[in-house]
């Protein structure tokens, strides 16, 4: 009953075959040897569309490289307020930009609103040295609370952005789980709705170390080079992470690790909701459940070796949360499986 | 014939075998699993004393980070001229230490000496806020160039830092090699010659990924999870390096592979100075050898499939070089086999 | 009938004639001078006790150098929602620190309240890689909208960031206004109630630019050098500005144009609060005042020749605007004349 | 006999006079008043086209902030060994740049050679991410040894690197030094021969605090707003360089204080080499002189007030230095006098 989170899991078997199967042989590095132009065409393939894909080594240097690719002195990029970049990571798209600011947009159910969004970049013009000036927008897709951004939400946020040529972001650190979510394509869920820089994630999904970069607009693909290197995020053996992008994109492994995930997390709300001593705090779409839970419960949940966080209810959250209880997180993976859900079901049945 | 580079390899199979091994199960992420402090503690025996390590994605991640943990405002670092971090880093080193400067050393042989350093330092003194002031001293060990100090070079070098108080940074990328090639042990190599910081690579010998950042002073190791989280160099699947440390020391594979790797430039050089058509520029320790041949010879062993990369002479390379006549690298590893420099003898004899 | 900032007023007879009397003769430079170190003797005077004093070029370098002095990786500092680092320098703050981050802090009356604060700096805790850590608490004094906090508002405040050991920093751009306001001594608003750095401002009150940074602890003195000789604020004939401070406190000339432009500010706020035209937003405290004006009346303002700037109502400001109605800022300086205040007061009588 | 450096002067009288000119009435702050716009258009005049004109603190600032505004992910700029970027500044435009290294290029008395700039250059060709690339070419007019590049120098060290397109600064702290020196105008010295940006320096010549970055890429300007603001090198009462400005280019002020600092140091010279108890080191051609003097002479003008600083000999230096003299550096400044220097020539007669 590991529901602690899904990088708690490790590599799928066929992930790590992949490994196996490129160990052996010469291969020019530093993203330029066969698997790596591979897996960059298939990129390709997957999103329909000429693109530039660069390797690093973290969601967060992905986030982080994604910024800086469009980095102004005195920019302000916006994001809801529990987006991973302003909540989880240390300061690094801060630092990594060279001194960005990221400003919070409100907005239920962990996804901002395209008004929101407009107050937020209003605030900032007309533009002057002294408040600094827009520089893009990041759409946390799934959002950092087990939701997704449907295609028309991503539109409407992406037209705020676009009337002031700003770029936009997704940070995809559970990007197939929203696609299957959504059951729609890279294309319809990126560049078709305005989206211009992919923070695309493959560890939480069944990699070792999977995460990469996509640029739509391949212009920025040079300068992207020297910001990776110097980032520090230029991995010798890169193919070590094209082997398993290659196997995660095989006979569609990805879909089909994410399709299981969301499909154990639907499975786990269905057993809260059905529960008397749990409750969802909301409805999960993807692998990510919120529930609250009272103290006796959360006790014996783990004494029965459940493994899963406290969540400090984010700020939207207008439900009732007794003196007793605390809002929980819950994360299923390529890993969970259904006796473990139902196990867990049962515990709280 | 692949002389290209040690990271041209791919991975022992040990290597691949236990990243196999531990794909299953879940681990809390992070560098808080159990094969983490496993490893931590391996590293311990290894140096034979208490330390701290920090995993990270690339060599050049490494140097950074230790440079940045010991950043001084204004500070400046010192190395030898043809050091990797100011060759090739691409300002990394400068990046993330926020703004360190670079000093060149010079020195023959890849090795900067005492007296060049003591100059180089003594530029600073009395410290003054215009010039700024000495933070640290690195040495790269192995060399850029395929040699290693001894172990009263270090010692002397460090010598001239710790008057100072200035802490003292070993690239290692190539340590393993340098520690055969002076048949010592970690503790001899490094702390107990005056060195504090280490940048412990595995990924040359044999790894996919495996850098690491090893701290003697333990006190460091507090800000250094917050500087590797900001530097975006926090790895969620953390086991997956782990893993790859715990193959690379069981039953000293690592010193097995630069063994071998050293043995196969031994070799290599060997060949080259009994040919006519080529010379040894100087006398390789470790894995890496440089060679002298004109332009007839280097056509006809790149169209016999050998791979090497042609080098820029250094500041101190003082021997001759004809007009038709190229200085050329050739890098060996835990892969080259001795058929292939056999046959690149053959084809040089 | 100028009101639109402080900082279009020029600089008091008094400052310019020290200037000079200071201009000829041999001085030695970058902080050296005998003027630089009495006018250092003179802060300990007036804030009796020992400190170190270091001019800079602009309020948002003292403001910014204050936290780059206390600035941790990962680093975050609280102030209020409407701080001027926060809304008005340009992301300088964050630049120079490193990476540091502002965390807005809510409070009505543009002070923030200890309770606010210890909520967002809980957040914080316990402390973990992935939020970074609290680094700094920084008060306004007084606020950027015309008021102070009071002597027991700063101790609250304080308390609740040396429990964490956190570096408070006042922003004095106005310090001297507070201190009118507050009928109080320097030591009394400062470190006797907690505070640790000031950014002490001459500038908006008489100076042509006198900015600087005035740190109790003086253990952190040397580093300062270097990181003001690195953020490029080293002046080289700084006796420039000593002479500034020298003739700003001479006589108490600094407490004289502060008490004015407080005066000044009253007068304002009187003759609005007797307008039938227009009415106070809330009551000032120092030399801004904030009014709510309707359109015909900015208009006939205008036409009239005075200078004032719209202002976008505060988060926590819940009074009524009509909809053809603006608030206004209005700010008087040691340069305003009460025949001009009572021009304006006549105008919207 | 003050000849520690200019910066040990005060300010011309007729600086002070415009300063206090200025302190009346009311102007709009930030580089936005009539003297500023006033200031701009003389500028233009002056160098006889469009160009734009930003005001900062410090000539450490116009330097750094003129290499951020052509500053590139990896970028290396290139200047004499001996440069005050390099020596002087404490990393700040390292730091202010975000990263870009400075790259040391040697030539005799001060000035790099377009052969060894060449040479610099190319050994970052071709681009590749791990060296990093070129990015700007800064020149020191005049340089940081007494002496100026000719008008054929430039444009040949221009022609460099307006082939790779790199932009070319000019650190102009001495600036009207070297144009008396040249007998030319400021068009000739700069743009007209492939100059681009150029810190103009007014401090030393007799200004307060004078200091500008002239761009004559005039699309770069909006940009560098924002560069200045978040450097927190923004003055609010910007006017008051204005009026410094204004009055140093009325009546040719700052070419009649530049000729008169350079007389003072070819009268200097003249003493040094009718001396039989100093020697000078080289010829200078503005108002710094080096020369070699012993001990005994050191021992005895320092007893009889001179000030002089003594001088690390510069790298390309060859002349011989006996065990009992020390190369010494001697500056004038507008302040000096004729007998002054006369005294002082007395002194080592």
């Amino acid at each position: 009953m590991f529901f602690a989170s899904d990088n708690w899991a490790g590599a799928h078997p066929k992930i790590s075959a992949a490994l196996s199967a490129h160990a052996t042989g010469f291969a020019s590095p530093y993203g330029t040897s066969d698997i790596d132009h591979a897996v960059e065409e298939r990129f390709k393939e997957i999103f329909e569309r000429d693109l530039a894909v660069f390797f690093v080594a973290t969601g967060t240097a992905a986030n982080s490289l994604s910024l800086a690719t469009v980095s102004r002195i005195g920019g302000v990029a916006f994001m809801h307020r529990e987006a991973h970049m302003i909540e989880d990571e240390c300061g690094a798209p801060e630092f990594l930009t060279g001194g960005a600011r990221l400003r919070p947009v409100d907005g239920s159910l962990g996804r901002m609103t395209a008004e929101n969004l407009e107050r937020a970049i209003s605030h900032f013009e007309p533009e002057a040295v002294h408040a600094g000036r827009p520089m893009a927008v990041s759409v946390t897709q799934a959002t950092e609370v087990g939701t997704v951004y449907g295609l028309d939400d991503i539109e409407t946020i992406a037209a705020v952005a676009r009337k002031r040529n700003l770029p936009i972001h997704m940070d995809g650190a559970r990007f197939a789980n929203a696609l299957i979510a959504l059951d729609t394509t890279p294309a319809e869920m990126t560049w078709k709705r305005g989206i211009d820089i992919v923070s695309f994630g493959g560890t939480k999904n069944g990699c070792w170390c999977a995460e990469a970069v996509v640029l739509f607009d391949t212009s920025k693909a040079h300068e992207f080079g020297f910001l990776r290197k110097r980032s520090a995020q230029l991995f010798s053996k890169s193919r070590f992470i094209g082997a398993q992008f290659d196997a995660y994109f095989a006979d569609d492994l990805w879909l089909e690790t994410a399709r299981h995930s969301n499909a154990m997390s639907a499975r786990l709300a269905d057993a809260i909701e059905a529960s008397a001593k749990a409750r969802l705090a909301w409805r999960p779409q993807v692998n990510e459940v919120f529930a609250i839970l009272d103290s006796d419960m959360i006790r014996k949940a783990t004494e029965a070796g459940a493994a899963f966080y406290p969540w400090n209810p984010p700020s939207w959250f207008a439900g009732p949360i007794a003196e007793n209880e605390t809002m929980c997180r819950f994360v299923t993976s390529y890993a969970t499986t259904s006796e473990e859900v139902d196990r867990f079901g049962a515990l709280i049945a």
